[in-house]
């Protein structure tokens, strides 16, 4: 139905400058040529300060350039291009996502925020098109933190919140980030380069694949994004008594595995209870000594928990505490429990949520408001500007997977939306009588 | 109260043939000289046709000798021991248990009923004592099957029941049974003179340590056996949809661990509301992809059911499993599940409890009764013999662990338990009468 509606405005366009999903073609084609260039030969694979991210970093400067704009690579690797206003050094808007890649991954994590980005910068270079403010397009250089076990370091250089000790850590065949940096061509002593002022910006603003099924399942090639969910991660170990299958009856059991499947349903059922967007998820189980005659003596589990705000996760994760500690206690079992990990939430500002909104309505398209529940580089930007985000549908919710896949028409929608928002944008100042 | 009562006995007794625990004294000495022939210098690991079972097999034949009996190594690597009675050639009383170990052993599991039954003959052949029957020990040369990954093969021989297509598998260096027999230095072709047959043996009767924590929880040192349980194992496997865990709602999830952690509720709920021994144990899991941040797609676990009747674990099983089909149906979940081992119920021969139970009490000990979760010899042998069971409690219910352990006291109380049912034996034949 949305669809059809969609159909129909194209129509009513005619031969307007976005028809035929242009857009989204030129997109496709950049997405599988960027896919080209990975460490693997049979899969995509494009870590930190890898040959590869260099050889992908020139071929989007090449697209930046080709668009009207100028174009460097930053201290810490990430490509920046910048197509200028109507008058020269004006703030900009900032459009982002990363290049980079997880290991084995799909080609849309990333990449379809920048190529996209680059051709709705083409598109109004085109046309001739100045605005009242810059744009500037970043690739930023690590999002995924595959190699250095540290997220987000192209963002948060940006931000102007790289921590510096990270330069020592090491990837998994000893390399440091420093010396890294260095055979990549980049001075690690001038990674403070790359930091942006505040006043520079006037919002950032980044289009991703939603890497979940709630877009599909709403039957929307777009989203409107609330948030980006903070999480808490914990590794739970539960000590009971390993003992022999057959010996020991149930009653005298101190059976590690059992409380921790009871301890998995609680935190299932807590979050299903739940209406406004919490998850918890435990990926990780292992049970010792794991033996199909041996009841297990100990187990470990980690448990992921994500919220749209961080007063709802951290009351969340509170109780989800006490119920595993009542279990624990109950079943006479001695519990660790630590939390290993947390980031907080960032909320997307509701001026931008509005102006997407707008250009998603403009579209044709109905508007579906949802929160990230992955992490993004607006984590970082947020520290230094107000943060927007456009989801695109991407078929079956798939992500870091080689099937990650995302239709032409939805790639083509995502670009006119952002295209709309670009061309409308009104900056927070502004729009603030708008109400 | 119960150890007072026996004490009280022994009091009454005064400096009788079994004052100041000597058996138990002779058998700790033992069980320690035949833990020191380990495979291992740090921990005792004993298989099959090692030249560290031949060491033991000489020291065990030499204890048989010094008991009274005629002793030879039979055609599978059992040590034999036959203590003549009145009559030469009259059928016997089997005694019996085994002695190969698992890897890193506690050194009680076996020994113990191989070195109380030549205690016990030993103390008949001091007091120069004939039986109307003969007594016959047997040691088992493999009952863990750790070598061959089939079990029992010294009671099968014995049983004629021996699967000749053992004798082609290998063991983990690559070496066939059939090669290992003879570097042994037995004939591989003649296994089958280490059969038996049913009129050669009144009853086979045997003494081991419990494996399992209920007779410290009653306070008891020796019980009486009901029945070796039969066990099926079965192998699940639940399918469902990995995805990133920030990014897909708990209402579109098909998260297989959840689902799992239902089954291991539902496995667990059953058998404790079970009121007849019936025992569940899930001792193994895994989750793929086994990330924290990643729904588990697919999760494998395993099942191993236990109870002191076939129809009782059979129904028992049926009914598991109907619950796991519904689980998975419910929550979409692909289910896999095979039944990967299946053992029957070998129940204990009622004129042998009484008799147990008779001696029991004669030593002042309250009679209790329970089932074996655990396998044993006698479900090889009960394909030619009634089979008795007497157990003997061990701490904490611990097993194949080094940390085994059995109190003097309790070993000592297991071989006056033993020495008084054989000098008390009537035959099925004889004893019919008395029911």
């Amino acid at each position: 139905m949305l669809r059809s509606s969609r159909d129909g405005k194209l129509a009513e366009m005619g031969a307007g400058t976005v028809h035929d999903a242009s857009l989204g073609k030129e997109i496709v084609r950049r997405i599988n040529e960027l896919a080209a260039i990975s460490e693997e030969s049979d899969k995509l694979t494009r870590i930190y300060l890898s040959k590869e991210l260099r050889a992908a970093a020139d071929l989007i400067l090449g697209w930046m350039r080709e668009a009207g704009m100028s174009a460097h690579l930053d201290a810490i690797g990430n490509v920046c291009g910048r197509y200028e206003g109507e008058r020269p050094g004006a703030p900009c808007l900032m459009l982002g996502s990363h290049y980079d890649t997880v290991r084995d991954a799909g080609k849309w994590d990333g990449p379809l925020g920048v190529i996209t980005a680059i051709s709705c910068v083409a598109e109004l270079n085109r046309r001739g098109k100045r605005l009242p403010f810059a744009i500037e397009v970043v690739g930023f250089a690590d999002e995924e933190g595959v190699r250095f076990a540290s997220t987000l370091l192209g963002s948060r250089a940006v931000a102007g919140t790289f921590d510096e000790s990270v330069l020592n850590t090491r990837d998994r065949d000893g390399v440091s980030m420093r010396d890294a940096l260095v055979q990549f061509g980049l001075d690690p002593d001038h990674i403070g380069a790359a930091a942006r002022a505040r006043r520079e910006l006037l919002a950032y603003l980044e289009l991703h694949i939603e890497q979940g099924p709630v877009l599909e399942a709403q039957n929307l090639p777009v989203g409107v994004v609330t948030a980006i969910a903070g999480a808490t991660r914990l590794a739970a170990r539960l000590t009971g008594m390993a003992g022999h299958a057959g010996t020991v009856p149930m009653a005298l059991r101190r059976d590690a595995l059992a409380g921790a499947a009871e301890c998995i349903g609680a935190i299932e059922q807590f979050c299903r209870t739940d209406e406004d967007g919490l998850v918890g998820t435990v990926g990780y189980i292992q049970a010792r000594p794991g033996a199909t005659n041996v009841i297990p003596g100990e187990v470990s589990f980690t448990i992921d928990m994500r919220a749209p705000s961080d007063m709802h996760r951290k009351r969340a994760v509170a109780d989800v505490v006490r119920q595993i500690e009542a279990i624990a206690k109950r079943r006479q079992l001695a519990l660790q429990l630590d939390v290993t990990h947390e980031n907080r939430t960032a909320p997307c500002a509701p001026w931008l949520k509005d102006q997407i909104a707008q250009a998603i309505g403009a579209e044709g398209f109905g508007v579906f408001e949802l929160p990230s529940g992955a992490g993004h580089d607006g984590m970082a930007m947020i520290d230094i500007a107000d943060v927007g985000m456009i989801f695109v549908r991407c078929r079956g919710g798939i992500s870091h997977h080689p099937d990650e896949d995302v239709e032409l028409a939805d790639a083509d929608a995502g670009a006119r939306v952002l295209l709309g928002v670009i061309e409308n944008f009104r900056p927070r100042e502004r729009s603030a009588g708008a109400g």
